[in-house]
């Protein structure tokens, strides 16, 4: 399907009023038919809810679950409020229970409650199971719908067992297998089981488990899990109980949502949590009013800065010059040191407990750095504006340097342990310190060389 | 496993000599026997090369090909390096193939023979076929291990094959579906076959195919497979005919290193492509020293800019107290613009062809925050240095937030557009063009409202 095409549909809907003819709908849902899953997902993420909803409306029910699967809990939510909660109540039990809990906290919540109650008994219990753990949990992302398979049980047994439960649990590829009172001895696959011979037991096919608990922090779980390329794993209690499986999918949701909120908060804007074009845009606004407001109000300490320093700069006006130079590679140098520290503890790759460490390492690149830059700008402003000049220059961007490098390694780190997003610290707030610290340091060297 | 004790692992790995004695390699390779896989992994990611290597030794065959499979296959090569050819070929062909052609990729050419020549003459034709499709196509990571299954076999039938062929194929959970010419007719999954009739055929039992072409983008492929939740896809040539299969993990990992690439470039730096702690300082300088040195370049453009209105800035001093405000606040805005356009782009949410859609977007979320911060800086800067000054801050932050917030959405397309990295765009080179244009537009206006 060409994406032409695609836009020729995204407009077709952008067109329709609320009320289009009986035929228009019938046309666009012939055409929706010949579409690939993939190109329904992309019309949908296009436009804005209430014309998604519209053409969500057309879909086949296969359809309608697949595509809703794959769209952000935020944008279902606005689907769900677009087609009514009546109209989606009966694609809410098709939901696994895991999914269906994350679409509830972004719903208003009468909304959740008219949802919830639709629910039969078994549904209900399910996703107050995963309700019941905090948000931001293992538990929260897990299917409570798991089989129950002890190690005496010989292959043959299992395998019947597993056709008739195979439409009730969330998955029967990875199988924990527990004792009688649901303690994790281990796992086993449908592969395994389906290669060996049938009268072997289950307790012979066991793989070294590898589990979490439900208490666990999603994220930093993600992280160690998705590489290991497993399809699930077991999620236990603090007695080792088994209560559920953690699936590749639910992970790598998890995994996205947190990339696109660091990758937000990095560009001093909170996350849309759906797609951009189909966020209106003063939701678009409010995602950065306020970090914007926050760091002009903290770039008024360069204005206070520069106040203090108002007579040098009259004494030498050329010093102005530099000031946006300076500025911009001391906050270039934090900001590589802070993304590059974020991106490791959002991988896990760096610690909390490895500030030290970091900070360490930090300085060491941050001195060669700005050494190199140094050097280059000591020669460069010497010829154009006198050897003084070209001292203060060198000087100060070898300082500026190292002293970015080593904060902006720091920064994220500490925003971590005092439990702030160390993204944010990655790009604004380092851009406005290094800016400040900066000008400070400059200033003082220049005072210091230039005897003003 | 607390912590604390991977981190006296870490360091007693760390003082081992090269040759340490074998009692104390001993005594560690007990230690790493209870350990978890992942803290296992987590070991190796925090120290260099060669003392990951010395840790992988003494793993046991299975732990051994699990923790090397986790790491990044840059990380990989560094181990097999420090590892040599000779340890690590006994692994080589326990590797998926696409996993191989990745490892390969990152080897010296000559280490790469040497690997490929233990091979027996069929993983050999694998890797091979992998390597036949260019870097950055699904065909470079697919697995070309495929059963063949026809629609006319019956359940029992098929069930049969795949037992034999388990080990064999990259997965027998997801099944593709083929005519004789190996023309794709669609999917089915194990589950399917599992809980059918065994006199069904598989004709009965397939569903709507998804799969991409082996010369499809992989970066964009993965970006609207993953949140369809399947395990695996078919991969086809050009005359729809099977060559591979696209499994979830593979997907995972290109998604992770290309959100690793867009996180380190929009932070100015290249990507390590191995964990930070494993990574040699030296590294890390090169990894930053070219895109620091380049912005440095282009923030000469400011100092050219200052020295032209070097006279407006003597008659009116107080002009200087203000340019880092301005400039930091217009790099602000241009980069949240360029960070959700950024990562929309990576997401697929939005195409090259929205430019004129996401400019025009911009420009509105730009003025609506230009107006907001005007307006404050207006009435700020009136209240402390007068009306003229007050008139000056508020216009010009109106303008450069408009500006930059038009400009800083376009960047990213017209970087894709042209072929170069949209995140780069997304922080470093905005943030250098707004402080240029942010200070034309505030002298321009200076010297309008001052008349000077």
């Amino acid at each position: 399907m060409a994406d032409t095409n695609i836009d020729v549909l995204v407009k077709n809907v952008k067109d329709f009023s609320h009320n289009a003819h009986s035929k228009e709908l019938a046309q666009l849902r012939d055409q929706l038919k010949d579409l690939r899953i993939n190109d329904v997902i992309d019309i949908v993420e296009r436009t804005d809810a209430a014309r998604g909803a519209m053409v969500m409306r057309l879909l086949s029910r296969a359809r309608f679950l697949s595509v809703f699967d794959a769209l952000d809990p935020n944008h279902q939510a606005d689907i769900v409020q677009a087609l009514g909660s009546d109209a989606t109540a009966e694609y809410f039990d098709q939901l696994g229970p895991e999914d269906r809990a994350q679409l509830l906290d972004e719903l208003p919540a009468e909304i959740a409650e008219e949802m919830l109650r639709t629910l039969d008994s078994e549904d209900k219990d399910a996703t107050y199971t995963v309700l019941g753990y905090e948000k931001g949990t293992v538990g929260r992302h897990m299917s409570p719908e798991v089989p129950e398979i002890y190690p005496e049980y010989t292959v043959e047994e299992t395998l019947q067992l597993l056709r008739i439960i195979a439409e009730d649990v969330e998955t029967i590829y990875t199988l924990p297998v527990v004792k009688h009172d649901r303690t994790l001895v281990g796992v086993t696959s449908l592969k395994s089981l389906f290669t060996a011979d049938g009268s072997k037991t289950i307790g012979e096919l066991i793989d070294e488990p590898v589990y979490a608990y439900a208490t666990d922090d999603a994220e930093e779980t993600v992280r160690w899990f998705l590489p290991l390329d497993f399809l699930a794993m077991p999620v236990v209690d603090e007695s080792d109980r088994l209560v559920g499986m953690f699936t590749f999918d639910d992970a790598h949701d998890i995994q996205e949502r947190e990339d696109s909120e660091d990758s937000a908060r990095s560009g001093a804007s909170e996350p849309l949590n759906r797609p951009y074009l189909s966020t209106p845009v003063m939701r678009l606004v409010r995602s950065r009013i306020v970090w914007l407001a926050v760091l002009a109000v903290s770039a008024l300490l360069t204005v206070q800065v520069l106040d203090t320093f108002e007579s040098t700069l009259e004494k030498a006006v050329v010093l102005s010059l530099f000031i946006p130079l300076l500025t911009g590679t001391g906050g270039n140098t934090g900001n590589q040191a802070a993304t590059t520290v974020t991106r490791s503890l959002a991988l896990g790759d760096v610690q909390k407990r490895d500030i030290g460490l970091v900070m360490w390492r930090e300085a060491r690149v941050g001195l060669i750095l700005g050494a190199v830059l140094g050097v280059a700008g000591f020669l460069l402003a010497w010829a154009v504006y006198g050897l003084p000049i070209g001292i203060v220059i060198g000087t100060t961007l070898t300082l500026v340097c190292t002293m970015s490098a080593t904060v902006g390694g720091a920064m994220p780190i500490v925003a971590k342990a005092v439990g702030a997003d160390p993204a944010v610290f990655s790009n604004p707030f380092i851009t406005t310190f290094c800016d400040a610290a900066g000008l400070i340091i400059y200033f003082l060297i220049a005072k210091a060389v230039l005897g003003i």
